[in-house]
């Protein structure tokens, strides 16, 4: 007689977490058919009603039901950790943790955990498959991860495309979403929008005006997850980026997902606030930090997009000269930028865009006969200019793979401490996509090469942030949005008013981005006459503090800043900070948040509105007791508009202390900048 | 028999000259007694009396009557020079000239000739001595030439010290000048006043509101000129500076009196435009000017007026160290100031002062443990700084005299290519006095020596500038007036609201003022909290146009300019000029000035005035037609004031074309300041 012998099950019990602050509730249960689900409350307010968990496999049964808890384990953590750079110095990590360890109750009996943590800014978790004798090689073929939202939430949202993030941001209810629409962007070269999902971080507002946001963080040897969109049951399902042979991620026991995160907030600015990101990545791994610094940086590429000059030299406008070179040199070193990025200066782009010849157009080490590589390095050094190598890739892996310990080798013989990538069109080897597995893994090889070699990377059509520069500290910055270029020729014109409000509270949750502000020529008088940046001047400065980035650019020409006093500001602002506030926003709408740079005690605030004149009493009790500060306002004069006037600028001074209250009156598109330095 | 041989007379005629515009008459003429005179009249009316001219010798009868004409010669002249550097390139140089040969009726028939010129700005005039057998040394004891006025004028003065320059002015009428009652200035270490006379340029307004200035030109190897004032009479005279003997000038024939001048003028501002003084001097005699160019300086200079270092070591705030200069020259680097001045580097400043020790204190070699010269020097050199040199002498004459080519060959040698010069306290040798012919021929020594080693001068308490620049472009500016550091510690609290809007009209006359603007910490707070600069920033800004040096300061501390917007009109004022215009003006009341940067599209507009608020609509006519230009304007804001609230100002920017006009809104003690750099 045999006995079946079934493993032996924890005593039912519940198996919760709370936040520290007991606002936030995370529920794990197996129902009866043992299908995993969790739901979250804040404040007892249901906001992810129960949603199921699991896989589906090739050639292997999925795993989404028949399960059963073998352990489960809490744990709280409270530390703080400090950012090699960043947003704060000092970040707080606190968390209540559970992890449930589940195994099939039938054959094979594959085991795996779940780990959930509940931090007052959010919840996260992650599916972790051990080694085990039952299950060593896995096909994922689809992830079912569930969020069941519990309202027709207002949503900003980008297409689920799973191959540019680069679309404008759509803001409309749940049930309203249709990434299909989205399809026909006449601005984009490379898009995959397969169904009606939506690309993460996700931004909503709920009905009573709480404000969720659906990320993951830690995406290493997986799949970016797009979240797909069933507008009837309110349900977003985890849907993630496909391959050349239809398998979404290929792996082997042990393995690990990305968390999935939702970010929970009562106030829009709480979102912008949250660490939730960087916490859940690992610890800093470089040994050697010194060679990591945020800096500004001027560059031979708005000049492009304007199409004053070329990135290569057929028809004679080629950008990257050396005489040129060193003219935006001398300009970086009178205005306090130390970086200076210079586009087109290696050899291939006469064909790059070609079917056949962009296999193997670039080799990242040959300059134009016109670009005496050495020599401009020489002349930067001279003048404290730190040149930022370019490598745009064409997306062209295996080519880039092989040329790029040799171009990363060459920078470090030179010097060259910073590299911005770029992976414009559809990816090679064909049939696989910018945000699949495989490019996953490609950018992740990008950033260990790149820190072997002692180089920052500053990654342009990247794949979006996980919050892995808390790990990889050479992560600098990245594009993966609309950025400042289609300002100059998109076909509507420009980004929209509300591009960048909007832009603060979705993308940028997800880590630094590379916006490339400092545009003053904002008509782009005479070069695009048609097309116009949509915001004020005093506008573009603030982005210096609101959209963070370490990398930050000055990105226009060096004509455009002559007898500029708005310069000023640029010059004096930092790129790095010891701490930050948002002092308000409201998605798509508003935003401030003042910042102290990091080692000095100078402040810089930034505010941005939409197409809505705004008046905020903005009092400064965030600076310290006893300290006088020499402020110096760049507001919008008052006759400023982002389209019928909107370089009119007024900049005035004036000492403060935390009893003053600044009134900001930002015009339709407006911003306002201000810098407080203190005095000694 | 013998016969006396009387020379030929010339048949009586009138010897008179016109200007070229016809308006300005200057006549010369001997009455029967052989006195020699001239008068001069503008549009007839006679504002220039009949004045005698002549001179007194030692061992020798004095040369002041009997004398008969021997010839008399006119020539005309209109040409144009290029200046090195100048408010103008190109300088127009027409007058009419009357040269009258003299000789004495009687033994020991000694001939001179004297040079009139008739410009449409003034008239000058001066005495020529040939080689003669009658007369080879000569000794003048007194300079008689006379300048009979035509009315009690109102005259802006600063009494006719033979030490120093450094008083106020002061606004009287002519009957009213007292120069004694000036004797007791307790901010002035070395003055000298023997008597009621007034230095020049000594500026005047007449009833009828013509202005008068007068001043001397191309004053070589011969006493400066004071104007004794005889205030019954209206009668001013030649007194020259004495020296240790009594003797006013000693010399030999061949030798030339400077020019004696009086520009003239129906507005205020055309002293300004007014050529003259250049004009008066001879061509450039360097064969090589590349390494002359103008530049902003910064320097560790203004920390020692406010007593936050010191030039010595003594006391452990030593300014000049090696980490504070690269501090400055960090600064520099940033801020697009090509110079930085170090004072105080060398060893001596403990006893610099001492009645003895002062002899040998300085040898502007030797520097002190703590700063590293050729460091410093390679640092800058590094950073594209170009260190300014520093040699205060004391005033002991003979000892930078035996050193100074010492000093050059370093800094030849370092590459070092200008000089700020220094002589506080009174002149050694004993006797002599600074503005004494002794004096004038050292201050041309260093000229010529600087010369030799290509380096530019920038001498402070110097001999009077009098268009030496011309000949001498590496003789750039000087100070010899009272500048910028009285507002740090003289008695008064600060330079008179109206201090500037005269020397404008007065000292600038001369030529170009090291002023050293720049301060924004007007207040001075923490360090002088009982003195103030006593304008506005805007009032400051406007200085780098009003206040004309090719070397121009950047004179406040680094961290004083911290986050101050106003900073980027200092960065981009340009320092030498195309062309200059004076476009309103009112002695000792207002004045604006606009200037072209040479070289470049670039104008730059200054407005001051004194304690009355004033508007002023500025038609930019002065532009040229077709061409848009990028202005910033830098204001005092509503409620600036320069007592209450000085550093008020508000910034704003706008296209505008020669169609455009500016309302400048000055407050009292205010200022604007306007760039408008040309658009490509």
């Amino acid at each position: 007689m045999l006995f079946s012998c079934q493993p032996e099950e924890v005593p039912e019990q519940i198996m919760d977490i709370n936040s520290p602050d007991g606002r936030i509730h995370l529920e794990f249960k197996l129902d009866e058919a043992g299908v995993p689900y969790y739901y979250v409350e804040f404040d007892t307010m249901r906001i992810i009603d129960s949603s199921s968990l699991g896989f589906e496999f090739r050639n292997m049964p999925p795993l989404r039901e028949g399960l059963t808890v073998r352990d489960m384990e809490r744990q709280s953590v409270s530390e703080s950790w400090e950012a090699v750079w960043g947003e704060n110095r000092e970040v707080l990590n606190e968390y209540n943790e559970l992890r449930v360890e589940l195994e099939e109750r039938e054959t094979p009996n594959r085991i795996f955990e779940l780990y959930f943590r509940a931090y007052d800014d959010g919840v996260a978790f992650r599916y972790v498959f051990p080694l085990q004798d039952n299950m060593t090689e896995a096909v994922i073929m689809d992830e079912h991860t569930e969020f069941n939202l519990t309202g027709d939430h207002t949503v900003w949202w980008i297409p689920g495309d799973w191959d540019i993030y680069e679309h404008l941001y759509n803001e409309t209810r749940f049930s309203e979403i249709d990434a299909i629409a989205k399809r026909d962007d006449p601005n984009l070269i490379s898009t995959t929008i397969p169904e009606n999902a939506v690309n993460t971080p996700a931004t909503m507002r709920t009905e009573t005006g709480l404000h969720l946001s659906f990320h993951e963080a830690a995406l290493y040897d997986y799949s970016g997850m797009t979240l797909r969109i069933s507008t009837d049951s309110l349900k977003m399902t985890s849907e993630l980026v496909g391959s050349a042979d239809g398998a979404k991620v290929k792996t082997a026991t042990p393995w690990r997902s990305p968390w999935r995160t939702v970010q929970i907030a009562e106030a829009a600015g709480d979102l912008i606030e949250s660490n939730l990101i960087v916490n859940l990545n690992e610890p800093n791994k470089l040994e050697n930090t010194d060679w990591i610094e945020p800096m500004k940086y001027a560059g031979i590429w708005w000049e492009m997009h304007l199409e004053k000059s070329t990135w290569g030299m057929k028809g004679g406008r080629h950008g990257a000269t050396t005489a040129n070179a060193k003219r935006y040199i001398d300009f970086c070193a009178e205005n306090n930028i130390r970086g200076l990025l210079i586009e087109g200066w290696y050899t291939g782009w006469e064909v790059w865009t070609e079917p056949e010849e962009r296999i193997d157009a670039f080799d990242f080490v040959t300059p134009y006969p016109d670009y005496d590589l050495r020599e401009v390095v020489r002349y930067a050094d001279e003048q404290g200019v730190d040149i930022i190598m370019h490598h745009e890739t064409s997306a062209v892996i295996p080519r880039y793979e092989e040329q790029m310990d040799t171009a990363y080798a060459l920078m470090e013989e030179l010097g060259i401490q910073a590299v911005k990538t770029g992976y414009v069109g559809s990816v090679i080897p064909e049939g696989e996509y910018q945000h699949g597995q495989y490019m996953v893994n490609h950018y992740q090889r990008v950033i260990e090469h790149a820190a072997e070699h002692q180089v920052m990377v500053d990654a342009h059509e990247p794949i979006k942030a996980t919050g892995k520069r808390r790990t990889w500290p050479n992560m600098m910055t990245r594009e993966g949005l609309r950025g400042q270029e289609f300002n100059a020729w998109s076909a509507e014109g420009g980004n929209p008013v509300d591009h960048l409000p909007v832009v603060a509270f979705t993308r940028m949750l997800a880590g630094p981005i590379d916006y490339t502000p400092g545009v003053f020529n904002l008509k782009m008088n005479p070069y695009q006459p048609d097309n116009q940046v949509r915001h004020t001047l005093a506008n573009e400065l603030a982005l210096y503090v609101v959209i963070y980035s370490p990398l930050q650019m000055v990105a226009d020409l060096p004509e455009h800043y002559k007898g500029q006093p708005a310069m000023q500001f640029v010059r004096d602002v930092a790129v790095d900070w010891d701490e930050s506030h948002v002092l308000n926003g409201e998605v798509g709408q508003y935003l401030t948040i003042v910042r102290k740079e990091r080692g000095a005690d100078n402040w810089f605030l930034g505010s941005i509105t939409d197409e809505t004149p705004r008046q905020f009493d903005i009092p400064l009790d965030f600076l310290p007791e006893g300290k006088t500060y020499q402020a110096a306002f760049y507001y919008d004069a008052p006759d400023a508009h982002w389209d019928s006037n909107p370089t009119a600028i007024r900049i005035t001074t004036q000492e403060v202390t935390r009893d003053s209250t600044l009134q900001l009156n930002l015009v339709s598109g407006g911003g306002a900048a201000v810098s407080l330095m203190g005095m000694e």
